[in-house]
């Protein structure tokens, strides 16, 4: 197999060639939310299948969803090597208000070695790295030394909801003994990192009522039941004095950190400093006996996101409100599970509603929380090749959000999900002026095909 | 003097007289919140003007305002008498919609003892009987027996805004030593009452920012504040477990319930099914230790009107949000002051608020609470008077409510206020097919024929 040195001329040599392709791929405006934009959805996910074919993948298929199609290809001839499932999307989100761009969203440009684009970092960029891992690898050893599938889907930027269909749909063919995507970013520009968790997410609604119609507060007031003052009292009570969540049973699932991680996370180089000053909060809060990183990666939460009830106008309207609502989400850690934690949640809402109301629970919905441990032997290989790429060590970090996707294929293929991403916060994903850091897509591109190599000396099945 | 049979066999023969004029001034749409109706404004002026003189009032004279006029008139030959001030407002409220109206809102019209037109209960009616309980002492005795000043404005259905300033700076030629308000409902069809209580109210406006903008929950749910919890937490915080309001020094100006009042108070025909189905909540809240009564009358509350922050759309919002808003208001009751309630409140706000937060407070305002305790001598003139017209004793009651004229010229003339109102709660103020009860029409002339009679014995200045 060749070594990192081989590695790095061949890449430098293509390295032009590279950024040409990645080029015409970022020229086409495909935002899957638009209807306008059908026809360069179709041009991208063709340009995807065609790269695919160019790098040596088979099978290359086209395939229809109820949305927009995801691209399947295959390599898989490395009989008793593992199999490894590649994740991506070629969608990207629509790019207004362009007159904030500095160079035309779809039509890229590199300043400063930065390759400015719609679609840069968030994902073409990265899904594009790995086919030309896979060419690279193709080139220089004949044959990639694992089993390879790729899927890119065009669903990513409105909600990925056919992709999970299609996932369980052929889960058969999409068998993996482990799922690597690369669409996160970065702990920060010179610090090489590997996701290990994300967190999940349950959400709920609560609507509290307290009579029929809003009562005159003159008349009545005294007696009556105000549901506001009790939506008030019942969200108070939700957590406790040291910040945690009241709801019984809440933390039942919650992986408990070890001394190990505890003692890795706090040796990270956390940015507390900017992290407090993006917060923007005369002080922080939080969960107590737990550290900044701690509360946001591994800790869970039952958060207000809307609250509502009542007169809202300008002036004043004495009145008694009759109904309240409050939009609550809960970010999950493993192993909660979304629909238990709803169920917990909305029985502690009913059994602390008092006899003044009623109350209602409804808008249940989440994504599971994922975690792949550092000790996992493909996180070790990804963490060699990293720190080969990098020179330096990597180290491992967590995410606070979710990423749908991750727990999906964990889930459905029962495989563990490497989260290797090579984009930077900062980088305008999202957002005007999007761009890719190109020392992250050459370093990038060292650490797949080192990774993929890696993969290699894992048994198959070590799940 | 004439005795209540005299005035009974006057008042008879004179009652189809008099409801010929008040038809007349029915008549005239005099709706002061539309600009389109300022010639009827005027007109309804010159008519209360007109009546003025013709009962015999002098200095009858229509005052300018920043707005629509006062009229003003009065009799003032009963030297070493008391000086009764009357108050009563023209204007009306608008009449849509329309076609909700059996008979039109301004072509009076008599049904089953019930006088159908905008303005019969709410107040032209019951300014009206004054001005003929004034006629009939001067055609009975030749002359009233007291002191009169009336004043009758154009602005109580807009907010009275020009009143206080009218009053206060006509304080001299208002002078008296009681005055008499009919503009509030009877405790029910069959229940003389007198009304000895008004709340007061006071109102201020809660921001709490825990931060410049919303935040990601995924990123910094955990360790960043949240508007919205820290809001619930200070709202929850404002009652004991008992209903008590938790401000400190809240109660300090509560006038105590005297065990007499909590008596009469428990001796009321107080429909409390009627008012809990009003309520139509699953059961009642209050402050633990009072009666409904003294609830709704006699204790002060602390009421959310309204409560926003965050998502409040549909589905869901991963968001934190930076900023929540309460508005809040307090019934008050005497002695307690409306800005001296107002700047506790604020000020325990301000303790409660956690160092993760910064609260605003705004949007104050308010009234003072009004008391004419039931014995004193006017009130009392007004329950004998009251007790022969109906031929029971009246009740004492109290309202939840504020009419803001109250307290005002309480305050600004230094007099006590009788609220001594005819009407009925169902008799449709503000509201399509408003009516007026002729059965009190009759029973509260007569009621106010003795009543300024009795005050004859008061000694000027009983204040």
């Amino acid at each position: 197999m060749a070594d990192a040195d081989a590695f790095r001329r061949y890449l430098a040599d293509a390295r032009a060639r590279h950024l040409d392709e990645l080029c015409a791929w970022l020229r086409i405006p495909s935002i899957s939310t638009l209807p306008e934009h059908a026809r360069d959805m179709a041009a991208a996910a063709a340009w995807a299948a065609d790269q695919m074919r160019a790098v040596g993948l088979e099978h290359v298929a086209i395939m229809p969803t109820g949305g927009h199609p995801v691209v399947y290809g295959d390599w898989l001839h490395a009989p008793d090597r593992p199999t490894l499932l590649v994740y991506g999307h070629y969608d990207v989100q629509p790019a207004d208000p362009l007159e904030l761009w500095q160079s035309p969203p779809f039509s890229p440009e590199i300043r400063d070695g930065r390759l400015f684009a719609r679609g840069a970092s968030d994902d073409k960029g990265q899904i594009f790295m790995h086919l030309k891992a896979a060419e690279a690898l193709r080139d220089l050893d004949g044959t990639p030394p694992i089993n390879l599938k790729f899927i890119i889907e065009g669903e990513e930027e409105c909600g990925s909801e056919n992709l999970a269909r299609y996932v369980a749909a052929e889960a058969g063919r999409l068998a993996c003994d482990v799922a690597a995507v690369s669409d996160s970013p970065l702990l920060g520009p010179e610090v090489p990192s590997l996701c290990e968790s994300l967190r999940g997410i349950t959400t709920l609604e609560l609507t509290l009522r307290t009579g029929v119609s809003d009562l005159h507060s003159g008349l009545y007031g005294g007696s009556a039941p105000n549901a506001l003052h009790v939506l008030a009292e019942l969200l108070a009570s939700l957590h406790d004095d040291q910040g945690r969540v009241t709801v019984p049973g809440f933390y039942d699932a919650v992986r408990p950190l070890t001394p190990a991680e505890r003692a890795a996370y706090a040796a990270l180089p956390f940015d507390e400093t900017g992290f407090r000053a993006e917060i923007g909060a005369p002080a922080l809060t939080g969960e107590e006996g737990y550290t900044i990183v701690e509360q946001i990666w591994r800790r869970p939460t039952l958060e207000l996101n809307g609250l509502w009830g009542g007169f809202q106008g300008t002036g004043t309207k004495t009145v008694i409100p009759c109904v309240a609502h409050a939009k609550i989400s809960c970010r999950l850690v493993p192993d909660q599970d979304p629909e238990q934690i709803a169920e917990l949640v909305a029985a502690h809402a009913r059994r602390l509603c008092p006899p003044t109301a009623t109350v209602e629970v409804g808008g249940q919905g989440g994504g599971h929380p994922a975690l792949t441990p550092r000790d996992h032997p493909a996180m070790q290989a990804a963490a060699r090749a990293m720190a080969i790429a990098y020179g330096r060590e990597p180290v491992f970090a967590g995410m606070g959000g979710s990423i749908p996707v991750v727990p999906m294929l964990q889930r459905t293929l029962g495989a563990p999900v490497v989260l290797i991403g090579f984009g930077l916060n900062g980088e305008h994903f999202h957002a005007p002026n999007e761009f890719f850091t190109l020392s992250n897509f050459d370093r990038g591109l060292l650490t797949l095909c080192l990774f993929y190599e890696g993969l290699a000396g894992m048994s198959p099945g070590a799940r």
